[in-house]
């Protein structure tokens, strides 16, 4: 890896780096080379999780002299509890940066689609020097999920809806304005989702995924109308296939 | 890199695997792993450029004993063209999984998104057995280019719309059931659409990058209106932050 040898953490920066869905393969080279020579790590992890998937995942590649902060949030959807939680790591930051110490933040996926990277750069906004801030890509869960049907997500002028699958209305909306849609966060509505499958002939399109490449975790379905026998998890990610749009 | 020997490319197994945005950084630790132990690497490379850029993105990776076969198709948006070309490539392919080998086809970005792969897999089909191809996701062009704005795709309920920026009436009705859309190929519609977004009071909300991550290639506008006075090139990608859909 002699190539990547410039690529460092440099003192008084933060990073904020996407790890990918949660199994170490899916990191990439700069994010792997920031992590193994940041001074301070910090994980998030969801209150009800016993680990950080984030730092499990790059557990393998740190070493003693690191120092690792966990930030435990609550998973609550309250805009000013997450902003205050994370308030508190942000005030930690700035005295690291002031320290001239690297610090990367880690987040599953991507940090910029659904990651609490959101929360810790509104917090940071102010107290530290905003070129003193990066982010690096992830692999997002739809990736790897894609990954597995060997289907296209978009081909020619198709277009892809990446969006929760929470409320029936929208998603019956971006039906009508999308090819592809990856619906995330689909736990809570999986039996509504199946039923307006069926009423719009979609059922054999569509394909569930929960803990994707979480070893020992993962479920898959072929077909959704399975939820109505076996939960398989609040986490759950669906991909609908509806078509194509072609050139002409 | 210990934790990763275990990943290797298998003999008689098709690998077609996404190398990121054309920075060798932006490989996975299983991509990289899958590209060093292959037997056959294919290159596709467009008429118009001299290199392929995801060959030269893996190339200080490769060693002599490997073969690479660099498939060069033309750029038509002509579907009957485009498959009878990649069907030469899954022709070979056929037969070097025959022979046994292990043979990777490497694709710029993510291979379900907008990317070669659909062809190649579709003239695979029938001439290979299903199970003896997997796919590896890489990093969209999309994710490199938001890292570089610190601004969130995604957050809470937010919808994020993948498309091409060819046809202005799909992006109008995109930026109704959307808060953020992402616009691959702008390059020929780079007025109009700076046109659509100055009448909707959005054009201080959109950003524009061309050639992401290629060395003293890349350019950046903050200002779209800036392609009045200088195009940036074909390959254009224009990211529209038009909001946020929260919580509540």
């Amino acid at each position: 890896m002699e190539q990547l040898k410039s690529i460092q953490a440099q003192k008084g920066k933060f990073y904020t780096i996407g790890v990918g869905p949660g199994a170490m393969e899916f990191l990439t080279l700069k994010a792997l080379r920031l992590i193994q020579t940041a001074d301070v790590i910090v994980a998030p992890r969801s209150k009800i999780s016993s680990d950080s998937l984030a730092l499990q995942t790059v557990a393998p590649f740190l070493s003693s002299h690191q120092m690792v902060y966990e930030h435990i949030y609550s998973m609550s959807r309250d805009e000013e509890s997450t902003l205050a939680s994370w308030r508190e790591v942000a005030i930690k930051v700035e005295g690291w940066l002031k320290e001239k110490k690297s610090v990367v933040h880690i987040t599953i996926g991507d940090p910029f689609i659904y990651s609490t990277t959101h929360y810790i750069l509104s917090e940071l906004e102010g107290r530290v020097d905003p070129n003193s801030i990066a982010a690096v890509p992830g692999i997002s869960a739809f990736q790897t999920i894609a990954s597995k049907f060997l289907k296209p997500l978009t081909i020619q002028e198709g277009r892809l809806m990446i969006m929760t699958g929470t409320e029936m209305s929208r998603v019956e909306k971006a039906l009508e304005e999308a090819e592809t849609l990856v619906l995330y966060k689909c736990g809570k509505s999986l039996e509504d989702l199946t039923t307006l499958l069926e009423k719009k002939n979609l059922i054999h399109q569509a394909k569930l995924v929960c803990y994707a490449d979480q070893e020992g975790k993962e479920v898959i379905m072929h077909d959704l109308r399975e939820v109505r026998k076996s939960h398989p998890g609040y986490m759950a990610t669906v991909i609908i296939y509806k078509g194509e749009l072609k050139w002409n």
